[in-house]
């Protein structure tokens, strides 16, 4: 049933008048969990440690969303999300036993997050999109990890965006108008590229167009987001996918 | 002499810890003025005009100091270029008794900023120093203005900085500090490449390194500045030339 849906999802009549893409980046655009896996059981290795890398992953994406509520309640001021990176990794050291890091091994393993390896389909597919469109970053990472990120994996961005140009982090309004209006675009030609439903929705909410990419793995094997919950003008399988359904 | 002065600038030792390389645009990669005149001269045909294009062109440039000191002064509010460049587009078309264009017209004639053509070396150039910096334009230019032109000219930027993002213009120490913390860099650790001098001391000023790169032609045969006022970590002849001297 959701495999049809898929097929069907024909491209909104309005689409066309689409000229930017907008794409979130964690799990959207990059493996997260895979890649801190891999490096943290290589790095653990060397380290001697014994450590259930995939929760350690888990853990570190969960503390984000709670780490970013404390910003917008005035429990932190303004924060990049580097550093609440940092503050999530102090913790997880503590509840997972990692212990006698220098600092520089802190800085180093905390920037794994610039390092995330894109989703095999990413970088060609950006490059298809890239020929008919402006494709810009639209991610609650800050703009220096979005850029190291793109020079690491090869990712042919047009603009790198950020929450931090806005010092609202998404689904805040500000973040999706904001970066229309930096493209010099109207809301509705711009289209939010995402595999989660929220920011889709908040999105849509602003009056962008949307495409939910399906990322079945971004939580685990299967775990990802399978459909989008409310509509959406595109579902694409993935970027080369999209790219597809956008010609 | 001057041209001793060019073989002779080493590379200041701290430039090793160079990790960014930010760009003035206007003049310093893409040439405003022949293109002006050349798109200018074909519209003028067109339309049965007769205008000293090259005149037109350097009318347009000269009102853009006024107009940002507008702003500077809370004459104006924020305004980004794209919209000082029309209100000083409205004025020119009185002066050289342009009359009857349409609105339509008027726009696509403002958006030549646009459209502006890269130096011959600017995009080899940048591909080669993409290999080992993070390149990023830091210009007056608006966001979506320097968007479109990286896409038409084929300019590799990995973040696209712009004034905009500051809501100060260059040569405002806001608009080189900001693009360091941005960029996740100390001042330092960024250089400024530009063909003004101007633009330089004031990045120099904000801890910046800086290399003065000679665009002759910029205003006119013979007419850009030939060597910078004031000391530069490299004096370049073109961006080939100082990929060279940044190996």
């Amino acid at each position: 049933m959701r495999r049809r849906e898929f097929l069907a999802t024909p491209l909104a009549a309005q689409s066309k008048e689409v000229k930017a893409l907008a794409f979130d980046v964690f799990g959207t655009v990059v493996d997260w969990r895979g890649t801190i896996i891999r490096e943290g059981a290589r790095w653990g290795k060397d380290r001697g440690l014994s450590v259930d890398w995939a929760r350690f992953a888990d853990r570190w994406r969960a503390g984000y969303g709670p780490a970013m509520d404390k910003v917008r309640k005035g429990i932190l001021p303004w924060t990049r999300i580097d550093d609440l990176h940092r503050l999530i990794l102090n913790d997880l050291l503590r509840e997972f036993r990692i212990e006698g890091l220098s600092e520089e091994e802190k800085d180093n393993w905390n920037r794994v997050w610039h390092r995330l390896t894109p989703w095999p389909d990413a970088a060609p597919g950006l490059a298809r999109l890239k020929q008919r469109y402006i494709i810009a970053t639209l991610s609650n990472g800050n703009l220096s990890l979005l850029v190291n990120m793109a020079k690491a994996g090869g990712l042919p961005w047009d603009a790198v965006l950020s929450s931090e140009l806005f010092r609202h982090y998404k689904p805040d309004r500000e973040v999706y108008l904001g970066a229309a209006d930096l493209l010099g675009c109207r809301p509705a030609e711009v289209m939010m590229v995402a595999a989660h439903s929220g920011d889709l929705r908040a999105a849509r909410l602003c009056g962008l167009r949307t495409a939910f990419v399906w990322r079945p793995d971004e939580y685990g094997p299967g775990k990802g987001e399978r459909a989008p919950e409310g509509s959406s003008d595109i579902v694409a399988r993935n970027f080369q996918d999209l790219a597809d359904r956008l010609k």
